[in-house]
């Protein structure tokens, strides 16, 4: 019973709690938290608990169970898990914008404060950063390093189906919060929403736990993956209000196939956490009602004119080259700090590196130095804010001073332009973001490229701007130019570079509250895709990489090999298996020589056919079970029993007190030392004479899912990312034949786009090189390679019983 | 080698087109497509053509082929193919515009043409509908019926992977476009939209035909199944302008997964449909720039205040249940017209039906009649243009007349108030929408409900404003009621409603052009669909269950049963299957007996261990292959040959002359009609023989996909709905135990929807009533049912070897 696997048990025991209808709530509760306890043991306490309920039942604690019955059915619903984790992510996301406002002022306010003594305000500029990153990069090394980074990597695994357990915890909660909320209120450039993925995720882990208590179908893998990757949609949504454009944005960054019966689940909460958010600053009176994050006011009735779509595509292509650049630079600082000597010296001063990093960024935005060459003094979000703003900076005109926030003159002094304003803020924050991000401490990448990216996008609309200064002149009519708009151009172009993914389009609407410049948008955000995918992979996947997570390529487009390569062709053919009428000798053999996860079950070795694949651990429990204390004392009794009953046909005693007595003795002997009734010569006897035994694999848990080998690369690689595969055993008419994993597909697909379209499977290759001519001959040969042999007399040709050990 | 499938032979094909750097493209051209023809002729030939090539190659046309050939591998990208498609399908959908545009206003000249006279103008407002409706219905009946509908169910049909291939072709795309235009043009509550869909597709698959005479491997069935479903939201959007919207609405209303690769692929020729439709009335001086497509002038300011949310809510609900009563009704005409009388009275009379309904609808619309309350001389877009508007009809305000277009009239009259006018305008389109769309003519359902949700919101808006005739005061200020919000959020929940998406809400706002009432709208939605979805199934469902297509019911959600339900619990266990070792005869019997499209291959009908599965094609070409003419004239060549042997020996003539006068003969025999040298008795005594040889089934192409027993009904309908399964064999430790089909598949969701939270599987039920108490039999009773038995030597419980007749 032990070998049971635990999926299962808990798919029994939760028909069972449904089954007890007359039981008590505790009862239910107690049964969904002893899934751990043998399932035996737990069955027959379960039905002693059953009998007690039963027997003191009254009418009026039916109804009132009943009711309770009623209510617990309704918190197992989707419905109240969606409406709680939106709810609570919307009150995190703007208790968190709380912090960090309280953060940012008390710098403002102390910097302020020191105006006068320009070293002193220098001290003040510097330390606070320093203290603040200083303490989350600790806590979070020293506490749960778990929370440093973004947390869309370590998603995006977790829904490949690659459970990371540590990074669901409450601690890593606790500890992510606190340090995010220290990281960003130090005013590093660093971003709020990856982090937010992840705490979402967390959140709603937390929260199945917690409702589990109450309705026992929260236990599935299934419907747990479902939800956690609705709560990464809400993660996203919480930070930015937008709904639709965060939901899309988590579904591109953390999954490869989305059912669709999710996304409206994933809106629903998403919406709410995004209510939520946007309502308590109206009833903080903040606001004064529910508007987008950083509205804009671009003209509406003539957006844009149709020439001005080409500057816009140029904005796109250039984000997309930056966007692989900065992908690069993160590489090429974060190969450095691995250096051997680097890492070394680094790991002994924990705390050096991102005090380094966040002395070198805050000393170059301290305002009377750098800073007033590159708008040092705005936070994040009032840069954005500026920089998306519908007037034309460059112009000089009368309006400037009239309708502008006191902010805005930081764009533009006596000293310099605003052309160089612009270009040094893009390239000092770009840089900046880059080093930032490689700080231990929990951060995002988005909100910061996305700011780097007005940037740029309001660098070259000032330059249109300044070149056409009268705007453009068409049919009589004269169009201006506004700079805001290439800003949010730009913004999206160079988020979605950094990220791959498109959704920052509709985010940056929702963002801006205005929809007018939607096309020019999702023109260069494509654009800059196209550039950006062709040249690195993005943020989240270079981190993946980098943390040797599991990892499984995207297929890219175009790339029409993936459907002609078949599984056959890069499959691993040396197969670890084991066969059904196997002894126990033989197994042991196997797992000794073999470290590999999963085993291969065959009926036998001669005609290989594959019944399934048994885990390694439950291998191991059949071995050790085998050879285990308890079964060596049962031995012993049946051997002391035999003695016995020998003794007592001899010495004739009394039949009815011999086998008592016998069975006393027994009982004596397994409180004592037992080991002294055999020597060690007699147990490795014993051990042999069991390793002889014939393996029953009955109490295993066999699964069943294999591959033809035919299947196409494309084919694979969808079932791989569907059902979370790590390896899969390859079939050819139900026999085995090999093995696919993670590494073999992994590299089947980097080699299948590095020689795109030139690469054919192998067969084909080596038999143009010995045809001859004649054609009938080749047409069989073809015929054969093609289609796997079904004769059954025949042996497969790829059998790895000729590689394999194991072989008779 | 007949035998082996077509998928394979395109495969292999298209590696050696790809492999043929020296043959000219003209040869390239003509590989592919021979596609049809026997694949060994084909090699033969292509072995000919290649040498020819190869012996008249210079170095200026070796040139000249590479670039041919780098020009043919670009044409084989993807993204040319999604260029070309959004180009044209934007090019369609203005075409269509203007083809709408021309009849509408043709109507509207002989209307005013006729305005003196009431009888003349009636006539001509009610003949010119008739006219084109039954030209459309009946063009579309006679010539390809397959046009009619709204094209989405089959669409969706497709994608789940069952072909259907008379849907995808030329002759049914131009009567599509046709028949669309004239049915839109004649003024009928008849949409856009679904018939775009269907189009984009037709488009693709077409497109797909012809770019495969270039890149061979536009052939894989895969790619196409991945292109369609971007073409799908190419056909929303090139209606709509709305690239986001439009490829959410397409995906959710088609697919149950989808690929997050394809998302972005989708965006890319979205966008460009929506350019090239927006674009061409700019250059065509209709228009200035691109903007939205019923551009709306809310207040941007504050555009809404919270304690108008639950109103917004409340039309949400509201429309949901109109939804599912528009739904209900259409249920309700259709099995009313299928009524064996009702339906053989209109076979007989096929333009009956449509005529009748145009001459309603159009009655009922006719201006100085009835049409006069509910604004029946607006055409459909006017009228929602009018529902869009920022002022406040019901006030009685000055600035009425003077910011207003002229139509805005006929919404208020002496005789009438607004609020009249919406309620006629509302109830009256619903009817006629519901009874519009059960036309045989190509229709689309969302563009009516959108704007009969429009008129519902503005009624509600209206009243609001009547209500609070100042505006809400809060806080000292004023905020003023805008109708037209209600309007959008009603349009957005009629016709998500309808069709089960929350994508409406990003259309609407896409279709609008402001994004300032996005919170309410996708409130509303939600709840509209949570009430909806509920009730009834949506308009393409609904159609796809009429029509009898292969149709899979979506997984709800909280629906727990799905995990707990395992394939076993709903499987059909009497499976039709054939051994590795049979016969032809049984093969033959088989065949005779089972009417199914695939036969179980197993090994032997004692291990019944699953080799895998053969289309009945094969198998009847096997046996026919087998009993084939060609096989009998090799037969009597042989038994020729041997009696020539046999006489050559025995006269002892020239042994060189010998044989080469018996091919001589044979030849003869060929040529003439041999069935002479064999009499009938002959024939069936060899045909008898010929069966009892045992099939070689090393020439078929045997597919290899299973389930195990215990799979969850969740993992099995995930299962399905990605790999387009018809039916799917399952095994227990690679036994075959029995087979799900859609059927079966389907049945087990419902009845898991019905008895929601109470369903059990059976085996825990039936062990319960017949528990006794002893917990220890219990347990092993349960680990036999929850695990399959994994022993060797215990048969398989649920071997469907008991009730097959073929069990030896």
């Amino acid at each position: 019973m032990a070998g049971v696997d635990g999926s299962d048990q808990r798919a029994l025991h939760s028909e069972q709690t449904l089954e007890l209808g007359s039981s008590t709530k505790k009862e239910a509760d107690w049964l969904t938290e002893s899934g751990q306890k043998s399932s035996v043991s737990k069955r027959r306490q379960t039905l002693d608990l059953l009998k007690k309920s039963t027997g003191c039942c009254s009418k009026c604690r039916m109804c009132m169970l009943q009711c309770q019955k009623f209510l617990i059915s309704c918190l197992g619903e989707d419905w109240i898990f969606l409406i709680l984790l939106g709810l609570f992510m919307g009150f995190l996301s703007w208790a968190m914008d709380c912090c960090i406002e309280t953060c940012l002022e008390a710098r403002r306010v102390m910097y302020d404060h020191l105006d006068s003594n320009v070293l002193l305000s220098y001290i003040a500029w510097v330390t606070f950063p320093l203290v603040l990153i200083s303490f989350a990069a600790g806590f979070t090394q020293f506490v749960a390093p778990e929370a440093a980074g973004s947390g869309i990597p370590e998603m995006k695994t977790i829904l490949r189906g690659v459970m990371l357990k540590k990074y669901l915890t409450f601690k890593t909660f606790a500890v992510k919060f606190i340090s995010l909320a220290f990281a960003l209120g130090s005013g590093m450039p660093l971003g709020k929403e990856s982090p937010f993925v992840h705490m979402s995720s967390l959140c709603a882990s937390l929260l199945f736990k917690f409702m589990s208590l109450f309705g026992a179908s929260y236990e599935h893998r299934s419907r747990k993956m479902e939800l956690l990757a609705v709560a990464c949609g809400v993660g996203v949504c919480s930070c930015f209000a937008a709904p639709i454009g965060g939901v899309l944005f988590s579904i591109e960054v953390t999954t490869t196939f989305f059912a669709v019966r999710n996304y409206w689940r994933a809106i629903l909460a998403a919406t709410l956490a995004a209510i939520v958010y946007r309502v308590l600053p109206v009833w903080a009176s903040a606001e004064e009602t529910i508007t987008a994050l950083f509205k804009t006011h671009f003209p509406v009735e003539f957006p844009f004119h149709l020439y001005e779509l080409p500057v816009f595509a140029g904005v796109g292509i250039a984000c997309g080259f930056g966007g692989a650049l900065f992908v690069y630079l993160f590489g090429l600082i974060i190969r450095f700090t691995r250096k051997k000597t680097v890492s070394k010296f680094f790991m002994k001063r924990r705390l050096l590196y991102p005090a380094l990093v966040t002395l070198l960024v805050s000393s170059l935005t301290f305002p009377p130095g750098f800073g007033q060459f590159m708008a040092g003094k705005l936070a994040q979000n009032e840069a954005l804010v500026n920089l998306l703003d519908n007037q034309t900076w460059a112009k000089q005109g009368t309006d400037w001073d009239s309708d502008h926030t006191g902010h805005s003159e930081v764009w533009k002094s006596p000293q310099n332009s605003v052309f160089m304003t612009l270009a040094l803020f893009t390239i000092a924050k770009f840089l900046m973001t880059v080093l930032s991000i490689t700080m231990p401490v929990p951060y995002g990448a988005f909100m910061p490229t996305f700011i780097v990216g007005a940037g740029f996008g309001r660098l070259v609309g000032e330059g249109m701007a300044a070149w056409f200064p009268d705007g453009i002149h068409t049919n009589g009519s004269i169009y201006p130019i506004v700079p805001g708009s290439y800003a949010i151009v730009g913004a999206a172009s160079l988020s979605g570079a950094v990220t791959h993914t498109v959704s920052t389009a509709i985010m940056v609407i929702e963002l801006t509250g205005q929809i007018t410049h939607i096309l020019p948008v999702i023109v260069a955000v494509i654009l800059a895709n196209a550039v950006a995918q062709s040249l690195q992979p993005s943020i989240y996947d270079f981190l993946i990489r980098i943390k040797k997570l599991p990892y499984l390529p995207e297929l890219g487009w175009g790339h029409h090999d993936m459907f002609n390569i078949r599984v056959k062709d890069f499959m691993k053919r040396d197969v670890k298996y084991i066969t059904s009428i196997c002894c126990y000798k033989e197994l042991h053999n196997v797992l000794m020589s073999a470290h590999v996860e999963t085993l291969a079950l065959v009926e036998s070795a001669e005609s290989m056919i594959l019944m399934g694949s048994i885990e390694r651990s439950q291998l191991q429990s059949l071995l050790s079970q085998q050879l285990s204390r308890s079964r060596r004392l049962e031995y012993i009794k049946e051997r002391a029993a035999a003695e016995e009953k020998h003794l007592s046909v001899v010495s004739d005693s009394n039949s009815d007190a011999g086998p008592q007595k016998a069975s006393q003795e027994i009982h004596f002997k397994e409180d004592g030392d037992v080991e002294d009734e055999m020597t060690y010569k007699e147990i490795a006897e014993w051990e042999e004479k069991q390793l002889d035994e014939q393996v029953d694999f009955s109490s295993c848990k066999i699964e069943e899912f294999q591959l033809a080998e035919n299947t196409s690369l494309y084919k694979t690689h969808t079932i791989f990312s569907l059902v979370g595969l790590d390896h899969i055993y390859v079939t050819c008419s139900g026999r085995l034949v090999g093995v696919v994993s993670l590494q073999e597909l992994s590299e089947a697909i980097k080699g299948s786009v590095k020689v795109k379209g030139a690469k054919v499977p192998r067969p084909l290759t080596s038999l143009r090189d010995s045809g001859t001519g004649t054609s009938e001959p080749e047409a069989t040969e073809l015929h054969k390679l093609w289609d796997c042999p079904k004769n059954k007399s025949l042996p497969c040709e790829h059998s790895p019983s000729k590689s394999n050990e194991k072989s008779q």
